[in-house]
């Protein structure tokens, strides 16, 4: 059963990372750190809100660099409901080590937690609801992260059950008008990208016809983005598209541009392999987590 | 007039922050530009939403740090409604340079107005709400920050017209229940944290009663957190303590947990001076921008 | 015209590369650069052996950085033919600026274009040999690259003329026995690196018969790795492949394994879609060049 | 008992600082590591001269990245006196490891010490100074400290019995002449200052004057600068003030500007709260410790 | 009896150099290593080519860093002959730890080993031709290095038993054309270069003729390359500037320029000290490892 | 006339160490920077004591990164006498830019002069009063240096007229009885450490007695030093080592070990090349700078 925080090298600049997050918190001296001193205690994570949990990874290496030892009860990509729990809080892990480290790693911990969660809930939320009208492709996020934390949200978006979309600029080409206009035709705009990124990487071109289409997909485009297009004519373009051309060039179709929860079934056909939106990782809520020292 | 954007140092690494995050988007090649090449353009920036204009310095570095000429229409804080643009549109800026450094910069120039935007706003229309009720104290936010971008969101929430709180563990010290256990009593906890943290760093105490509250006062505490209390023995603390104190110890009050635009109208009264929340930064909606090459 | 160079974006820690490469030249003193002094110079840029001019941008980064300003007589993928010099030296580029400027840039500049014009060179010369034997299809390097110089390395490979295969372990998925022992079969190591790497990653599978290829294609590989094919049943296998699966599945063949200038021919076929060594790019040889202040 | 080393957090840049200190004196080879090998060997940390022990987190540091096991016969802030020793060195204490790895060590472990006990030595020597007047209040240190060594030299002054002061330009805001010439007068400067650096800052104006003094008390600053006073008039202006604003307004008082063991007596008064001083962390002497491999 | 990996460090930055290394292989996420999981498996590395071992430690790093244990059946400096193995594979390691952190180091490691392993070699194989010819002096190499790996090339120079000549431009001074021009005179550089690198850094000149040898002998120098002698002038002038000189002033002569395993020995003789040559080191060939899960 | 300033390469990391020493000062915010606003204004850098001036190009860097131009009236190595200015504040350099930043640049830029100075004008002292005894040998510091910041102070001992020393552990060796004890012999371990340092690279060897330095010497190290000596029996032991070796090996004989302006005249003699002491550069005091913005 493969685990998602296999995705995280074991060496690896994201380690890097979690030491700076702690740093910012800490510039100069930590005066809580001295006050409450270096009796071992253990505390209890607790979740507070229902959603999915997810940055166990992170969250572990803040504990770890901070000398702590964990005990996760539930596992990335877990659906968590306080609801079940006694008092409303569900406990998720216990960390144990010197009560100054653990309120040193309190914050960084739980503000990763949060994010992450919160980006897994909003994920798993437009799969699953996308999924209860039947469609089977796939969902996808975007380029809109945080500066900073690609690598964190993007991997949310995995544990989410929703698709990365491409990673950064040198991942997939992303072909769009001013591509297009400064080529002189989306065939050379594809020509030109493949005569670099080569046969590893895909190329995607935004269309706005099913000419452009037509286009892009003879130039050899591996997705095809049908921008500007009503629900409506968005499902008989996709439909034509895929008639014209199965069994002589493959592709995929997306469809992007201001979907997210409430409008997405309007759009939702088996015909588009893709649709993509920042809905579910900014601006997205948070789930709510605190750590509690046992007494 | 000071302008926001004077709090960033000319030097610091802030700016090096900017490479990491341009260097996240490309850590290979940037395939696009080569297709689109260096042809001399002029892009607008737009914004599509409602909302409070920040992250000008930072999406400043960008572009020049893409070697970009910038001209901002709005400026840092201003009020932007797309509504009284033509096409719902607002030009904020105008962004002129080779084509390619202007694709590069853009995702991650739109990614940090709209997250710093987002939080600008929020922070802008709770402190518009708390006004109206005639509350002159401080509204200000917490260190529930992203990891990495404490500068950035701390420096919105301040742009939308809230109180930044703590900065960090080492700039004012917050003792709670743990450090007062660990040191027997609030009288001494605040004892040994002014013993390291000197005259120049504020100390709060979260307190659970009056009781806690008055010996915290007595022992020097800066700021008295009151925890856990529901809205009406708040207000009845909170003026209890100001008389019993005024004119023996200079301290002020703070109300915390769980307050919202929706919820804070219930909290409010004048012998609190700080209400923090992390409503106005974390889990915050985004302002929605887009560059557009002009043609 | 496209430009290689616009594959380095305009910011990004390629050029703080630069500096750690300036640094690593120089950890304490420059004392030549004291005895040296500060008049202002020009020195020449001589190429002294055959070979294609690569690593540009570097040699201009280290030289902006070193702040002097260079005139370029060649561009990035120019063939230079010292024997066309009146005394075997070919003019490359003139530098001007402070001569201790000079002498500290000289040997950082010259390594990186050495480096790069081999590289360059043996790409050009493989993929000479293969397109004179009618072969029109691609020949790629491999990750075999030099720890810290992947970027300025597939960057010669394309100046080269040849493909920069996958770029890292992120950037496209290769499948090898362990990753089908580990899940039980290929279909199922496809379908878990799919389920991660999502629809904008090409995922490669290594197959040793062509049964397992036919597993491989059906299960949505994007490229298929013939590995320890001979010559002939390498011909075989491909022409059997395409036949059968073409207008049903889109997928690539690949042939890989200690393939160089001297044996290559034996190997090319056009049902082989590309042929990956790290012959161009691994121990080739350097291209000669100095820097000479102007007397 | 708090312990001083519990100010540094468990992870944060503070140790990458001593892996930089550790390779600028080993920017190749480790010749001498060569020469004398790994066989394991124990030293003893000697001191030589009487002071404050300070520096110990950060030589335990140095030995942790040296992979060695150290054992402290003393703790951070004893008074460490050689003459109790027989031959005039006292043993401080053992470190067990590779010969190499204690030779590797050695220069920079003491070159950390010799200068954080001199602090802490010239420290705890002029508030001892002061106590034996009958002073109560604070010494302080300033910002004068070797750039890169701020958080080591505020810990040697805390270590010392001293007030560290502000730690940097965000952490508590000084008001001068410039800042109140620019902004109009003494109260609009505090007011602008307030504005950005909220309730959990600090704000210190200089004053020239009592006139001044009154100004900034009464805008709310908390902490006045005598600035440019008599030892004499400095005493009234400070009794005076404390006389008209007690029970009004809460304030300190600092005095600064050219303090030193020699003449602190001059100034001390209990109506200053604050005594502020570079002499006890700039140009100071240094402890002198050495290693010795035991035979 | 030393090792050459005592020349290495215990802390410093070459670590963070492999860590680097490894980032720059997986900038995002390993899919490889989330389909593969963490079975602990064993993996032999194999050599499959005559050559000289070298790049243990840097190898070693790699694994510790991708939490594997290692154990070497050949140390730093063997002679590696895979034709004494049965199937022309020689077991120089066994690997062991989570099946995805082998894969991971694989590419890395295997690269490193390579790479130094080539650089060991050639060294050796010029070291012992010149030893065959009865030569005892240096055989040393240049400042022709791979930008960013210059520490990891000398140390592979000294494993094959060459000399590291300087290492850089802070380590030993080189005088040539342009400081004497800019000086007036040999005797007036090295009078200015003596005067800042002091008595503990070496001084080279570059001598075109006899009477240039001489003056720098006389200044100074304490290495004299005769530059641009052809080999029975360069030996010649050798000998007189020994005769000369021997008893008087203590120096060596260097031969430098286009020196290969082909033409060496034309230029050897007992009165030149030190022969060098970047043909050890740059484009040299590699030596082929590969990386072998045990099944 | 060679300046001390080229001894600082156009690019390296020293020019990083500026920014982080400006960060350490502004971790977040510039609240006096908002405050005081970017009105241009020209500040006047005054000296206030006798010393040499050194730190030069650091804090140019200092004032570069923060945007401001400057006109140094001195330069580096100057001796500064406040007395013959008119109000004893002797103008060194003037500074025009922002407030903001000229504020911002303040503390830094005064802190490296500050120390710096201090150094030069500390080892001008001691080499000066050697020369009055018509001492014309060599006057060295230490590797007892600030960590983090050798190249400044190694820097500010040759603007003094001393001379460095070896730099790191990297650049000369120095064998110490560890080393000998660890091969057996001093013969043994000048072997073993030129098997790696080189021809390029200095020894020096630590002896006890002259039959240690008669074995050194023989051995081929380049520096001995005579430690453990008294005033006499050092001269007695250098007069005998010269005369005995001349002619016949080359080496430099260093006296070493608690040197000082008050006691170094007792230990000079002709035949000691080099009298190497950390009071010039540790624990040595500063020189007062201040810059004050013109009114």
């Amino acid at each position: 059963m493969p685990e998602f925080q296999h995705l995280l090298p074991a060496s690896g600049l994201w380690r890097q990372d979690v030491t700076n997050w702690l740093q910012e918190d800490v510039p100069a001296f930590d005066f809580g750190g001295f006050v409450v001193g270096s009796d071992v205690k253990t505390a209890t994570l607790l979740c507070k809100q229902v959603g999915v949990l997810s940055g166990v990874p992170f969250a572990q290496e803040v504990f770890d660099q901070c000398r702590l030892s964990v005990k996760w009860l539930y596992k990335e990509g877990d659906f968590l409901d306080p609801a079940t729990a006694a008092n409303g809080k569900l406990a998720v892990a216990t960390v144990s080590g010197e009560a100054r480290n653990i309120l040193l790693a309190e914050r960084t911990a739980l503000n990763l937690l949060s994010r992450c969660s919160g980006i897994a809930t909003a994920s798993r939320e437009l799969v699953t609801t996308a999924r209860k009208t039947g469609y089977q492709g796939i969902i996808a996020g975007t380029r809109k992260t945080t500066p900073g934390l690609r690598r964190l949200e993007k991997y949310s978006m995995l544990v989410g059950g929703c698709d990365t979309h491409r990673y950064d600029l040198s991942s997939m080409v992303m072909l769009k008008d001013n591509h297009i206009w400064s080529t002189g035709s989306i065939t050379n705009a594809v020509m030109n990208a493949r005569s670099v990124c080569g046969f590893a990487v895909k190329i995607e071109v935004e269309c706005q016809s099913e000419e452009e289409a037509d286009e892009a997909i003879e130039a050899g485009a591996d997705v095809i983005m049908l921008d500007n297009f009503s629900g409506k004519s968005l499902k008989l373009a996709a439909q034509s598209l895929k008639q014209k051309w199965t069994g002589k060039k493959q592709f995929m179709l997306e469809c992007s541009g201001g979907l997210k929860l409430s409008n997405i079934s309007e759009f939702l056909c088996q015909d588009i392999d893709i649709y993509s939106t920042s809905s579910i990782h900014q601006g997205t809520g948070v789930v709510d987590f605190s750590l509690k020292i046992n007494t």
